[in-house]
């Protein structure tokens, strides 16, 4: 049997009690090693971790904190080669696609090490300035933001086992707060060893860093009024944990990152041989097989001119066959694999259901997989769907394929553009390509109330922007609806979700006689 | 039978279908008018509210819509004398009390109105400077705010049927999103009344507000994914509404105003005969008392230095047993009924859990009416309970008897106050009093994280300062924990619940285009 991994909670290792789940290489299909959650007393180690890891924390200054920070990502960058090797077992990812959760969960860690030094020696925030609460101006009101005094909890999805725990767990400690993460099973791996790295060289205090691997049994019942939830997975799993008592009841402060249906848009006016039609074809294929299109943020509905429709489909075309996919250790691979059967399954299902409603303009499912044995593998080509008919086809804007798949919908004018792009019912990011600032400005103001992030690619920044479906630590990330209302990063916005803000109404004389 | 209020829906009054609920005077026990809400087709209704409502107020700027509120307030204060019959009619509310609710609900407005003012010709509001993506200076990230292009579902108390509706109403529709209010049906007429008295006036657009009195059955069932909703009430209500599909599953955004055991803390070497002491027994006897205890932010908990347990209950019992009880016509009387028999039979049967677990230092229950038979009228005296054993009566930590009912809780010393203070599990406002500034600081800042707002007195602003309970627009109102985790007002921050912030990422010059 592999190694069963060690949970690490409340200041101690402690390995699960039951014979563990079984991750895999989801290429070659080998067993790699084992995790398990059993025996854990949970309330316990919550109520250690809140006491014993919220006060060190919390005892330290912001400036402090993002020294402690910045200590982490030189240790992970000292173990870089080995979350590479972890990545390409695990996650059956080629090198490039294994940096965007590495090297993107690293700098987003020393992104948040920069911001907090600038917050400097304090241990709270000023929030805005201190307003009059009446003619006498000896009594005003100053809101605060101050830490919470409960513990973070993270159940994170499988797709960014790197990222998907700095990006949280930076504004988290910077805010004083005590983190578990709870890694989405199949790529539990990475998580536990970046943890672990990080646990071992000492950088932070005891209690402030747990992981719990394996199943989230009893998670949610242990949480407590003052501690915070961060999700990031299904709208199905989103729902029951709203409906857990831990938030309906306990009102644990939950941020959830759901279902998205993400969008590209070609505004009118381009086409083929224009910088902006082919900036658009190069940013929908990358979206479309970077990480195989798991990522939350990929393009699922590519949104074009009507006119445009053969020729995207043709570019795009091109672009993809010349896709090769299969084994990330082969060099002459581009696309890896999905991280698991179960993965590989549900895009199977995916494609059927939306096979009712499109037509196929590049089939993945056909191609020749290198260095794979395709009864084994869990790789699968990018897929390129079309539907002539946009309104109608609702499979469309409701089913998230969480793989290399998009479809191209055609629409009439600029205001079906963005109607088509609402279909989504709220989504992560949308991105707008188009060489008109003035077009592109009011098309990125009318998506913005459904969308987290509109994403503008003009030819100016053609070589220099950041990507559709790269999550940059500057910019909020989550959306509204359906994409589940959450909001993460931001830069310093971030640390919101881990403060609670208080107004306090005093006299002058107690106002200014805070020490922060 | 008693007239039958009628709802006003999507742009046009509809009478429900059904018989009616009654609304009654809790004092004279008569029946008043009646509300229902029967045979109203929600889903269309909160259609048109989105599609027209929300249009005409986008369309507006934030000066425009602030003109609006101003509008508002000059028809609302022409019908003045109206609101104070039905408050005394309908709440039982003495002159004073009735002013609260309803001169404190016309003033938040007008608060909005000037706040609104200052944002200007503008429909979208810039969120922070620019900031840079990469090494080039001309691909940035620029957040936004824009109005959520949902609608406002505003499920409200019985407790503040005037001040209730215009703390949301105001920065809503300042906001550019229509409101549909659904009041606490045993005082509906009040909120029926204001919003009819403002339609009637024709200065906002059609489908801007709302009014539907009665069963809140349907209400969430048509609430999409883009809309809002605000719920003040029990912790209850709260969980079944964090459990309903619109928000499990639709991520309808929510904030809960829930349950509170608020607190009031005398420091540590304050005594009778100092100012500090006065202020506190004063202001405690007044939360106690006004409004008949019926505030989401009334102390409920007196947090007392044990060796001041006798002297505070002594100076307490004093000042409320001057307190005159009985029919609010009455020109003698101080404080009036509550609001229902549902409530009286409510506190009663509170003022018998806590009985367990506390001795009765001024009993109310046993107090004379004036001008009120006390089988008819739901008036009950104010009512001081006490316990010795801080720690271990829990019951007084857990539960809110909504009426003139507080406990004296004795401390230790400071850090045992504010650990029980935190007893409450997350509390909307908790007051200190005291004499020294850094002393009261150090306090306020200790006790931020379970509070939505922390109010000071010192001897310097006992004549100025704002009062315990309280809610000035200025302040955030609203707790973490079991006080819902929501957060209203708090002067402009209110906006941010009625918009999307979204990240624009895009070359200078298409950032540099926008027309807000």
């Amino acid at each position: 049997m592999s190694e069963l991994l060690a949970n690490h909670i409340a200041g101690r290792w402690q390995t699960g009690s039951g014979s563990g789940t079984a991750l895999f290489d989801p290429v070659l299909g080998t067993e790699l090693v084992r995790v398990d959650a059993g025996g854990i007393d949970l309330p316990a180690a919550f109520q250690r971790i809140r006491s014993e890891g919220g006060a060190a924390l919390r005892a330290l200054t912001y400036a402090q904190r993002a020294a402690m920070l910045a200590a982490a990502v030189k240790v992970l960058q000292a173990h870089r080669d080995t979350y590479y090797e972890i990545a390409t077992a695990n996650s059956g990812t080629v090198k490039n696609d294994s940096a965007i959760d590495i090297d993107g969960g690293i700098y987003t860690l020393s992104t948040y090490a920069k911001l907090g030094e600038g917050l400097g020696a304090q241990r709270a925030l000023l929030d805005g300035e201190p307003s009059r609460l009446g003619k006498d101006p000896l009594f005003q009101s100053q809101h605060v933001r101050v830490p919470r005094r409960g513990l973070a909890l993270f159940i994170n999805a499988f797709n960014f086992p790197g990222w998907g725990l700095w990006e949280k767990a930076a504004p988290a400690l910077l805010s004083g707060v005590p983190v578990i993460v709870k890694p989405g099973t199949p790529t539990a791996w990475l998580t536990q060893r970046m943890v672990k790295d990080i646990i071992d060289a000492g950088v932070l205090p005891a209690c402030a860093l747990s992981v719990i691997c394996g199943s989230s049994a009893g998670l949610l019942d242990a949480l407590e009024p003052f501690d915070v939830l961060s999700f990031t997975g299904s709208a199905d799993t989103a729902a029951v944990i709203r409906t857990h008592a831990a938030v309906a009841k306990r009102s644990v402060r939950a941020n959830i990152e759901a279902d998205s249906l993400n969008s590209a848009i070609l505004l009118p006016g381009e086409g083929p041989g224009s910088e902006a039609f082919d900036l658009f074809v190069k940013e929908v294929a990358r979206e479309m097989t970077q990480k195989s299109g798991q990522k939350c943020t990929a393009v699922r509905r590519v949104l074009i001119p009507e006119n445009q429709y053969d020729a995207v489909a043709e570019a795009l075309r091109a672009r993809l066959s010349k896709v090769t996919v299969g084994n990330p250790r082969n060099e002459s691979v581009r696309m890896g694999s999905l991280v698991s059967r179960a993965q590989f399954d549900s895009v199977r299902s995916g494609l059927q259901a939306l096979a009712s409603q499109t037509e196929t303009l590049h089939d993945g499912a056909a191609q020749a997989l290198v260095d794979a044995d395709p009864q084994v593998a869990c790789c699968i080509g990018p897929t390129l769907l079309g539907t002539r008919r946009a309104d109608e086809a609702h499979l469309v804007h409701d089913t998230e394929v969480f793989g290399p798949v998009a479809t191209l919908v055609p629409y009439r004018n600029s205001a079906h553009a963005i109607e088509l792009a609402r279909r989504g019912l709220g989504s992560l990011v949308t991105s707008i390509y188009g060489s008109d600032p003035a077009a592109l400005g009011a098309a990125a103001l009318e998506l913005a109330d459904s969308h987290g992030r509109v994403h503008v690619v003009s030819p100016d920044v053609g070589a220099s922007h950041s990507g559709h479906g790269n999550v940059m630590p500057q910019s909020v990330h989550g959306g509204p609806g359906r994409a589940g209302g959450g909001e993460e990063l931001g830069g310093l916005r971030a640390l919101d979700f881990y403060h609670q803000r208080t107004a306090i109404q005093a006299s002058t004389s107690v106002l200014s006689s805070f020490t922060l």
